[in-house]
């Protein structure tokens, strides 16, 4: 499935309109927005993650959703490395501007564990556990480290 | 409904489990955890905020979901103003500690906007748009300004 991605269907809004979503994001001193995302028709949560005005910028304008990694201080096209892309079904915007819910398209697994999403680790029967076994092997996702490649 | 919460039946979770999931969160610089809330059955993502260490703490404990208030600079035990409280039916974790899930039962709306949920700004027919109208009056919620009410 990763390497099949399903065909593009997105028909990027008029630039005006971009801009004017990216005129209302309050981006923080760092330059960020916090981004959730989120199965458009399950409903499930799969991450959360940073963009920058780059970020969300070409998010809108490709319809491959794009993240800014803190860690590496670059864009992050989700997907690029590991092949598990997020299609952007829509870009909403909270109350305060300063967070985004992208509903998705995810291809494949959206966490790095190899889970379908990050949030896999809750309190039941008194002890802390992990409830969501990775569907995915991760070195599949990335390769060997050996290979160099980034997480992603 | 506001005024009738539902009746409690969180049972906390042992001390110690609530210990090694404070444990497992990477706070940032400032002392803050990212938290989602979406409604336990629907899916639907409410809102996005930030908790500190005793938030989560109390969150856990009590059963009702408290944050912190960047610009209060204190606890924000939601609902507290506004009766809009929100019922804590599981705290999820995420794969690098630094984004909480929340999934909860809220009583009438999320957003102090009256709406549902916060996230009612997208781009729909080239234009940047309001997708949602307001379930209440945001007056009703916190009361005229003159009353001082802080929101909440």
């Amino acid at each position: 499935m990763t390497d099949t991605p399903s065909p593009l269907t997105y028909a990027p809004p008029a630039l005006a309109a971009r801009e004017d979503l990216l005129a209302a994001v309050r981006f923080d001193a760092a330059g960020l927005v916090a981004c959730i995302a989120q199965q458009h028709d399950t409903g499930e949560v799969l991450m959360m993650a940073w963009m920058n005005r780059e970020a969300v910028a070409e998010t809108l304008a490709t319809g491959r959703v794009c993240y800014y990694s803190r860690s590496r201080k670059g864009l992050w096209r989700k997907g690029e490395t590991s092949g598990q892309l997020q299609h952007l079904v829509e870009l909403r915007l909270d109350c305060d501007g300063d967070t985004l819910l992208a509903l998705v398209d995810q291809l494949g697994v959206a966490c790095h564990t190899g889970r379908r999403n990050c949030f896999y680790r809750a309190i039941r029967d008194d002890a802390l556990t992990t409830i969501a076994d990775p569907l995915m092997d991760p070195a599949a996702l990335y390769g060997d480290a050996h290979k160099g490649h980034s997480h992603g």
